[in-house]
């Protein structure tokens, strides 16, 4: 499965990706656009990395990561997303594999993920654990009353390569 | 034991008190410095308040805190420093105390800490700890290999006013 470092052309179609897949919020889709034009300014300025999966013409799912500030060896894990076309195949484990493998040539040793307890999330926090990362913590009514913070934390120094 | 908000010519004695702790780094204390621009910039849009305990015409403690990002309960407590001259006499923790109002203050309810398992912050962590903070995770060679990320919480909904 063909995942590749996207062109700046295809920021509409990530943009399409997100919206596609039902979950995000407009603030969301924004904060993508935000994150993609620092990874277009230089992810060694931004900190912001992106991966995408490419199906002929279309990008059918992309990753968003980046070094955690001031660690040696975390990198966030900020965004996965499949269009809803391109579910079911594969692509965000192949996507989340494509990170990992970043990470660990970036001489990074561990995949830190922040996400919400929210029920929309559910299917994500499922991939998460699918692709062998842990629920580290859960801290109650952290991004509101009701809504947990999830961190959830895959060590890629003790996966063999 | 008088917590006010700094006044912006207090910043070369609030960068003195984090040099006098022996504890940071030249980089921390630029650190200090940015968020201190950020608070005189405005706290609503850098998100970094500052507290201080003036002590005649000296500053003998400062805090700086805010909301955390995406959360509405949540506030971050980034520093917390008392001068050498002004340790053992309270001033950490009427700080502490300040802090947690004014985040009471904000609405919030979450008061959380990030800090390193590097011995030259046992100090600090025991504080935390004396405040009724919890060490909610401890997630290991987070900073770097044998330095570990600590995240203290303490929930101020939950105590008597």
């Amino acid at each position: 499965m063909p995942i590749e470092i996207p062109r700046p052309s295809d920021l509409p179609a990530i943009l399409d990706v997100t919206r596609s897949t039902g979950v995000f919020s407009q603030e969301e889709v924004e904060t993508v656009q935000e994150l993609f034009e620092g990874f277009l300014d230089g992810p060694e300025v931004s900190g912001y990395n992106f991966l995408s999966y490419r199906d002929g013409e279309a990008i059918g799912g992309f990753a968003c990561w980046g070094p955690t500030a001031l660690s040696k060896g975390a990198v966030d894990l900020y965004w996965i997303a499949t269009s809803a076309k391109a579910q079911g195949k594969g692509v965000g484990a192949a996507l989340f594999r494509a990170v990992v493998e970043a990470a660990r040539a970036a001489g990074r040793w561990l995949i830190v993920i922040w996400t919400s307890s929210r029920p929309e999330y559910q299917a994500a926090r499922s991939f998460y654990q699918r692709m062998g990362c842990q629920l580290t913590v859960r801290l109650p009514d952290f991004y509101d009353y009701g809504e947990d913070l999830c961190v959830f934390t895959l060590r890629i120094d003790q996966l063999q390569a």
